[in-house]
């Protein structure tokens, strides 16, 4: 947009009418948006940058998703990386490639949307660009930030607790209510379309200047959390045994998972995209974190522990330990 | 990718076959590709950003452009808009959506026109992201890199020389060669497929320290000389007298044009793609400046000058005046 949106005189209002949702004033900004790139003074910190595609009808469909939740979605799934960085989020920006259907009261929304979420943060969207697209929507953005300790997804050790900040499976019941069009799932629903990324879980980290002693490993949770289990492990250099009884299942997961005779703990193995945190603690750490969790009002749930079997265990609820042995879900360049 | 790639563990053989072509070793990384985001040493001097979309059937067709072309094109188109700032790029995020026809050896030989071009200047692809696409090839790059003195496309003056670095309607020269399948027009097909970014320029500006009291406006020329000079014109506050016997037109684009009795002058003003920097430089300066850069080797034509008409004017080579008053060749979100 830096450079592409200016190139369409043609379409100079709809140019003047997205500058305006824009329009902020971010104090490291040298060269704004409107030349050939955008220019910051460097962060002191270490520079930080995630990017991520959402595209129409493999990540979304546009018939339960709006513009201005796609505008927070696509913003939200960089801001979820950032929080597991341990990072904070400064710049963003957004590729569009758009089918000439949409319209422009659609891409102002979108901005609109994108930037509720990146004001609440103090992000700016800076540049990127616009094109048409011969198919679906594409959406990809870009965010740039800044971390003094980052914690990576590489220092999980056997004995560490396992923990997550919030429900697992969530944002899966809200997709099957969205497709079911079944709205009063409301915060499975909302979870799903508007997802909440844990920059709060990340600023508490860092206001008590907690580094990878406290917190060995961090990723987000948004491929499931057996597939985001591999990474933590290492690709299976470590295992985990999870109990079943500490997944956090949210009440909506519950009831409509029992209603369409599914398990909802399933889901929350393998259903991504609730875009919590998932944090290797050492034993000796565990009632710091949980002390300090506790007394900013946020949730850490202890749902299994690292070990040296290089393989993941589910302890069910009648005490039977049961092995998980095969990944399900993924397919060719599927996110 | 650095979070994606990895979350295909079906596709292990791609991801590590992906690695073997991308593995380089940048000393300011911190956290490299694998994790949720990519972490560097913030520069000392100040950091630049551009962001680039490149859409299958909107700016390239898969029938003339085969996927090495498009590895190197889309870093291009980046690391020109760096040559424009006088910028100096170093890392590369990119994001691919592609069709499931699409093969592994296409992906690998994508990065490897990339990383070709990434290695001549020492830039290093990093992270992104990779989706299925249910339509086109979308390709997104965003690149890093760090400017002591950002030039800008805002300070052309009245009286300043518009000046250009090499020839212009080559590449439009070329996309015609390549839908007519005219393979002898090498230097215009290959001009089109695998533009040059004029960084050699910009390190010429850089280590002579010319900043903007010698360049007082610089941008890439993308869109065709008209369309750019509405940008270097400030939206025609300023004016520009172009001198039709100076527009550097390439044998390749004379030779088409002729034998398609089309004008090579409206294809080097309405063209586009040819990727040369357009600079705006005061007077007292245009003779420092030849001298720079004849003793580089480098081509600099002086085709114009800035005026305070408001408009654009072309002095033809029989001596009249001609204005160009309509844009062109411009669509509803067309790059």
């Amino acid at each position: 947009m830096q450079n592409k949106l200016n190139r369409l005189p043609k379409e100079l209002n709809l140019v003047k009418n997205l500058k305006k949702v824009l329009k902020r004033h971010h104090p490291r900004t040298v060269v704004p948006l409107g030349d050939d790139a955008f220019v910051f003074k460097s962060f002191s910190e270490k520079t930080v940058v995630a990017q991520d595609l959402l595209i129409e009808d493999v990540h979304f469909k546009r018939s339960y998703s709006n513009s201005a939740d796609l505008g927070h979605k696509s913003l939200a799934v960089n801001l979820s990386d950032f929080a597991a960085m341990g990072a904070k989020p400064h710049f963003v920006h957004v590729s569009l490639a758009l089918p000439n259907d949409i319209s422009e009261d659609w891409l102002l929304s979108y901005y609109s949307g994108m930037t509720s979420l990146a004001d609440s943060y103090q992000v700016e969207v800076v540049g990127g660009d616009l094109s048409l697209s011969p198919g679906p929507i594409m959406i990809d953005v870009n965010v740039i930030g800044e971390v003094a300790h980052p914690i990576t997804r590489h220092g999980a050790q056997d004995g560490d607790w396992l923990a997550v900040t919030g429900s697992l499976g969530t944002s899966h019941a809200g997709m099957l209510a969205l497709q079911k069009e079944l709205y009063i799932y409301a915060e499975a629903t909302q979870k799903h379309l508007r997802p909440n990324p844990r920059l709060d879980v990340a600023a508490i980290l860092n206001k008590h200047n907690l580094n990878t002693e406290t917190v060995h490993a961090m990723m987000d949770c948004s491929d499931g959390l057996v597939n985001d289990l591999f990474h933590l492990t290492r690709e299976f250099e470590l295992g985990v045994e999870l109990t079943e009884a500490e997944i956090p299942i949210s009440s909506d997961a519950r009831h409509l998972a029992a209603s369409l005779k599914q398990s909802p703990i399933d889901w929350a193995l393998w259903g991504g995209e609730d875009y919590e945190l998932l944090l290797a603690i050492p034993p000796n750490k565990k009632d710091e974190l949980k002390y300090i969790f506790e007394n900013a009002n946020l949730d850490l749930l202890f749902i299994g522990k690292f070990n040296t079997t290089g393989s993941l265990a589910l302890q069910k609820i009648d005490g039977s330990l049961e092995s998980i042995k095969e990944f399900q879900g993924w397919s060719h360049f599927r996110e």
